[in-house]
């Protein structure tokens, strides 16, 4: 049994009581003896622990050595955001990273996934990826899903159990139930820096996120790597808002992505070159463009929904959450075929500011 | 006659006492009270007033008509740095922006304008930037300056008086002592924009940094506008240095080039994407390569002196002022002609650290 110290948690202000319909429960909102941000603890109901942080190596060759002692795994990282999905009483929910329930994912989840294997395994909490043009959090999505979005399992946890279950177990379990994995690309030696980097540069190649480690050991140590084309996505993803993201996101990535070329031992290319300026350019000339016709800088969002209450469910979330920093606003819901279409715009407000400062003539002094 | 406020200034910290051989004066750290950082006050001597800030405008148009109310003065902006000279005692000194003696800047000052303008007129204060590959300050130089520094007037004021002296004595005095000044554009109404707009193509093309506005009015309001180009050129010579520097001085000129080129009109091209994505990764890359070769990350600088001593004052001023951040260490001083040539570099603790630590194979979490 690990120690919860939810009281203080909840005392120093680390834990916050939360509510989802009649579901009550608590909410790591950061880490806090061990425990790691996003658990949740339902009110006499389960507690699912958070899915920790995974360190990234920058420099692959030493890092496999540094970082690891026995043989890893290697799966595919895929570019969505982190669930944790898993049934409390006679309903399944799927947690956020942070520890709130996401209304858009819960609602899907049955499509995404079978959910029959909480039958089978009441206590399973399932970790995922979920990933594709149509979410409501992020800009990216890896560019072979075409519409919509599909869930990839990259780890199985227990509820009121921190840690994963082992490899192979998962990958029964994976199998038993029909879950979609992510690519496991294999088990290799810390020697076979070879084959590894194969691998990274096939998937550098098909637009893929990057790589997990995962240590074939009881410590199950882990370390992610990602591809050079991801930093350059990233940036062309978010060019757009480059004010509201610390600058420092810009500069860490071009940064890996120097470091994936000089590992790779892949030359700086005039084409590479092209496509980081433009990634830059691109998304800048275009929130100046939208801000000349429409005065804002913002980017619209579309999910759809089996129930029509959960998308407004998400609205409320995303308002409350999100209320400080960039201004959700509601489009549009229809009714499209079986499902509910959402249309939301994210408002970028540093972006209309400093854009309204300086295009109406403003000073800086700097 | 000012207030100075010194006392108060120098209780809160604001100014200190600080000496050059047997000189005794105070600089003021920050803004005081309306007096500007960088104002110096000697012992028993003059007072000479810190250059104040000019604010950058982004959006020229709009610019224009919203910080001026008169035809304003267009003038070369050189990217060089900032020093003011002056006589005290039988002495010509200049001090840099921050109001420390330059010991490099006076030393060869004599080399760099007629210093007989301080015979003729004891009191003047010449503010200048000095610029080129060999100064012991900066990367960057203006393309056309082939060796050694240059020395270039934008403005004059007199010793114990903030601001400056009107336009039209200006060019008397750069005129009757020859005084090497910086290119004066012409003098525009706010209604002439294509021909204002016509000289900065031309200065972007040519590698210029950009121009400086003066309002031709007794209040002298002024307003500085850089090109595209020098934002490329300053990220081109910083990317090595990358992480020594705060994140936003690179998205902030990625955000001046796309308003530059909305601006005016110019259409975003592939050489251009070409250019900035070339600009990050050749000096990150030299970075990498520098730390595989040498253990660290430096650059090293070159600048020659008339006299010996000041070579050794310089290294001694770098040290003390730059110790937390970067370190300074001397290669060579050696005779050459009728100079001193000293070559020191500077080592980029943050560049060391981050890559020796990523490199090594280190995790971060981010």
């Amino acid at each position: 049994m690990v120690a919860l110290h939810l009281e203080e948690a909840l005392d120093q202000g680390k834990a916050r009581l939360a509510a989802y319909d009649a579901l009550r429960f608590a909410r790591y909102t950061d880490d806090f003896k061990g425990i790691p941000r996003g658990t949740v603890v339902f009110d006499d109901g389960p507690t699912v622990f958070g899915y920790p942080h995974i360190g990234r190596v920058l420099a692959l060759g030493q890092g496999l050595v540094e970082q690891f002692a026995a043989p890893v795994w290697m799966e595919e990282k895929i570019d969505g955001y982190n669930v944790r999905a898993f049934r409390v009483g006679d309903r399944v929910l799927a947690l956020t990273r942070g520890g709130f329930v996401c209304p858009f994912t819960t609602d899907r989840l049955p499509e995404l996934m079978d959910i029959g294997v909480f039958g089978a395994e009441p206590d399973l909490v399932v970790c995922a990826e979920v990933a594709g043009p149509e979410n409501p959090y992020l800009e990216a999505s890896p560019p072979w899903i075409e519409e919509d979005v599909a869930l990839f399992v990259f780890d199985l946890m227990r509820q009121g159990r921190p840690g994963f279950i082992p490899h192979a177990r998962r990958a029964a379990l994976v199998q038993r139930h029909a879950l979609p994995s992510v690519q496991v690309f294999g088990r290799y030696r810390l020697d076979e820096l070879e084959a590894i980097r194969e691998v990274l540069v096939r998937a550098n190649d098909e637009g893929r996120e990057g790589v997990v480690f995962k240590e074939d050991s009881q410590r199950d140590r882990r370390a992610k790597y990602v591809t050079s084309n991801s930093n350059i996505t990233d940036i062309q993803v978010t060019a757009l808002n480059i004010l509201e993201l610390p600058a420092e996101y810009f500069t860490n990535r071009i940064l890996r992505l120097v470091l994936f070329l000089e590992e790779q031992g892949l030359e700086r290319s005039r084409e590479l070159d092209e496509r980081l300026g433009a990634a830059f350019l691109e998304g800048l000339l275009g929130a100046v463009a939208q801000y000349r016709e429409e005065k804002k800088v913002f980017r619209t969002y579309r999910c759809r929904f089996r129930d029509r209450d959960n998308a407004q469910r998400l609205m409320t979330q995303l308002q409350q959450i999100t209320a400080r920093q960039v201004n959700v606003s509601r489009r549009s819901l229809k009714r499209q075929g079986s499902h509910w279409v959402l249309e939301f715009d994210r408002v970028y407000p540093s972006m209309c500011g400093v854009l309204g400062h300086l295009l109406g003539g403003g000073l800086v002094f700097d």
